[in-house]
């Protein structure tokens, strides 16, 4: 009786069949799990390990069977081609790739604190680095009859989970076809994070992974691919992730006026030391730690970090690899999907009672951080790439 | 006897040959001639005529006679390969693309108020959009022998120019071979501009244009191109047009610690009202002009005006054509290599004695303009991209 009724409870509750998480996650919604690791912990190590990698959940974790598991690719002349997962690990060639994966909504929370935001409060953790393996999402689309004369029509390519709302549908989003189809664009369908078979969180069996393209974009629980000559209609193609003028408001939101969040803008923020931390006066040194990242594989170049509030700046130490152990090997130029780890230690500067630490990155199209956030806000609070400002307080001991 | 002595003085001269150019240009510097056009012109036509585009040249024009042009094709294992003018113009399809270059430089003179920098003090309009007619660069290389094998070792293509210095050695620079080999890297040959021949000041009778690029890679009187493991070696390439640190000087800069310039940041700028403008308060409303545009094919999607010094902001009108005239077609994702002119007309604020206009531009990464000067100064004066102000007064008639 007992344990029929917790069926039943269970059964009720889409979300009773989530997968256990990491207790160390700061949790920002349970049902969607919304939820991204304390940062001074995301930068100890280059790769991010699963189970702090933040997830992202717009509805509840589907249950798949990886035995019954189908992929299905359709919009193409030939028909649908039906993909078994065995079928994607033995008829294409694995590829792998390392690749840094942001929401946009990471660092909202500073933008809610300008004015009010719409969305989840995400610290400036809802961002990782992963190796994902799997096969090139071309490589699929070419065996199922993808042409010159496709070339002619198709420009986009959507993609649907298996995750379903109450009403039954699905989350999908779409990006451009020449992303897809580039060689050097490296989309994947990947069954791999990290040497591992994908967890549930990250989209067991197949996820799709749009290195420098947004969150959004990269698909768990990959269910559909169809080629089109449309966008995706999805809410979150055409009536989220968008980016807005200050000056917008939801009363004048227009969003057929702002394009589809897909490549990000540059990005980087202090991870040690944290906002608020004491420092001790008896310290000679003070080491500052962070990540940067860029979207569209374009490669952060420089780092600068500022000790007094943006006057002054000092370069920063980047590495592509674990501290201590080599660089992985450089990319080729627009390739460059995985975000440097830096760090700066330098005098702590004298007299000072309070410091306001400041980092901001460069990348190789040399574009740069704006100074500040009110410029940049916007409604949803998507997209903030100011400069990372943490205070802390410097103390006699 | 007065004749044969203006004749040596000319021969003494290196830029006795340069053309005659157009009175309204302001000059920065006669020999090397570098100028451009005063802004509220530039932005009267959406293609720039070529008598107004930026002149910037870094040696003396060479004279080139066309008939006996001959342009070199190197560094492949089949051996140079040699091309006529009538060659190029017969041998492979003739490709236009409307395409803005724009000088590293632009925008220098506010970077110097800031502190002093090294350079030519350009003011803003050291931009222009042109359509470029001619060969395709990749169609050439393939000509010459491009293949699989080349590309597993090539990853530069070096230009250099027929322009040369005092002791011989001539202009030359170098762009990665996947934007050189990309078919949609829309790099050419040029012999046209603005459908006539490429006039002397911009290269006759062949220049390289490489759309999305920093302006000094966009080599003219091109004379000899090599396909190169290896970056060029010359100055331009290692030792100038390289973006550094505010608080990088000329004691500790290191040229190797950073990368050549290619694609360029998001830009604009407001060419109507003029810096210290005066507008009358009878006048209801103001008309805010100017351009936007960013580097690596990446499209201007929304421009930012605030008439208050950036409390609040207003979005401006975008076209890709002249004014009461259609836009230009769309062009593809990543291909979007031309600027767009903006305006707002917006009511005059009242009881303001003196109004500070500031433009800023958003691109389809969602890449943004910086607020301020100071944190992206560098010793050279580069790369300002930096938020765009004006300031005008407001008086009573
Ligand atoms: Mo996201
Ligand atoms: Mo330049």
């Amino acid at each position: 009786e007992d344990l029929k009724k917790q069926g039943e409870a269970k059964a009720s509750d889409p979300y009773s069949s989530d997968p256990e998480r990491h207790p160390v996650l700061r949790i920002n919604s349970k049902k969607p799990f919304n939820a991204e690791p304390p940062p001074e912990i995301l930068t100890e190590s280059y790769i991010t390990p699963h189970v702090l990698f933040f997830k992202r959940n717009h509805l509840p974790v589907p249950q798949v069977d990886p035995a019954s598991y189908r992929l299905q690719v359709e919009g193409l002349p030939r028909g649908a081609l039906t993909l078994s997962l065995k079928d994607l690990k033995t008829r294409f060639p694995k590829h792998t790739v390392t690749a840094t994966m942001q929401c946009a909504g990471n660092r909202r929370s500073d933008m809610n604190q300008v004015k009010e935001v719409k969305g989840l409060n995400w610290g400036i953790s809802a961002i990782g680095n992963a190796k994902w393996s799997g096969a090139r999402l071309r490589d699929v689309l070419l065996a199922a009859g993808f042409g010159p004369d496709v070339a002619k029509w198709a420009r986009h390519v959507h993609f649907e989970g298996l995750d379903k709302d109450v009403t039954g549908s699905a989350y999908g989003t779409s990006i451009p076809i020449n992303k897809a189809m580039n060689e050097d664009g490296d989309v994947l369908l990947a069954y791999e994070m990290n040497g591992e078979d994908i967890p549930a969180d990250h989209g067991f069996p197949v996820r799709v992974v749009v290195p420098g393209v947004v969150g959004a974009r990269n698909v768990k629980w990959l269910g559909r691919i169809v080629v089109s000559a449309e966008e995706s209609s999805s809410h979150w193609q055409q009536h989220d992730y968008k980016g807005f003028s200050p000056g917008t408001d939801w009363s004048k939101v227009d969003h057929a006026s702002s394009p589809a969040i897909q490549e990000l803008p540059v990005q980087s923020a202090i991870t040690v030391p944290a906002d608020g931390a004491q420092i001790d006066r008896s310290d000679e040194t003070l080491t500052v730690k962070g990540y940067a990242w860029s979207g569209g594989g374009r490669e952060v170049v420089r780092v600068d970090v500022s000790l007094d509030g943006g006057k002054t700046w000092q370069v920063a130490q980047l590495r592509s690899g674990d501290k201590g152990q080599p660089d992985e090997p450089s990319p080729p130029p627009g390739r460059s999907w995985a975000w440097k780890l830096w760090e700066l230690t330098a005098p702590l500067p004298p007299d000072a009672d309070e410091l306001e630490i400041i980092c901001k990155a460069v990348d190789n199209s040399y574009n740069v951080q704006p100074d500040t956030i009110p410029p940049i806000w916007n409604l949803r609070g998507l997209l903030n790439n100011a400069w990372h400002r943490v205070k802390v307080k410097v103390t006699k001991d």
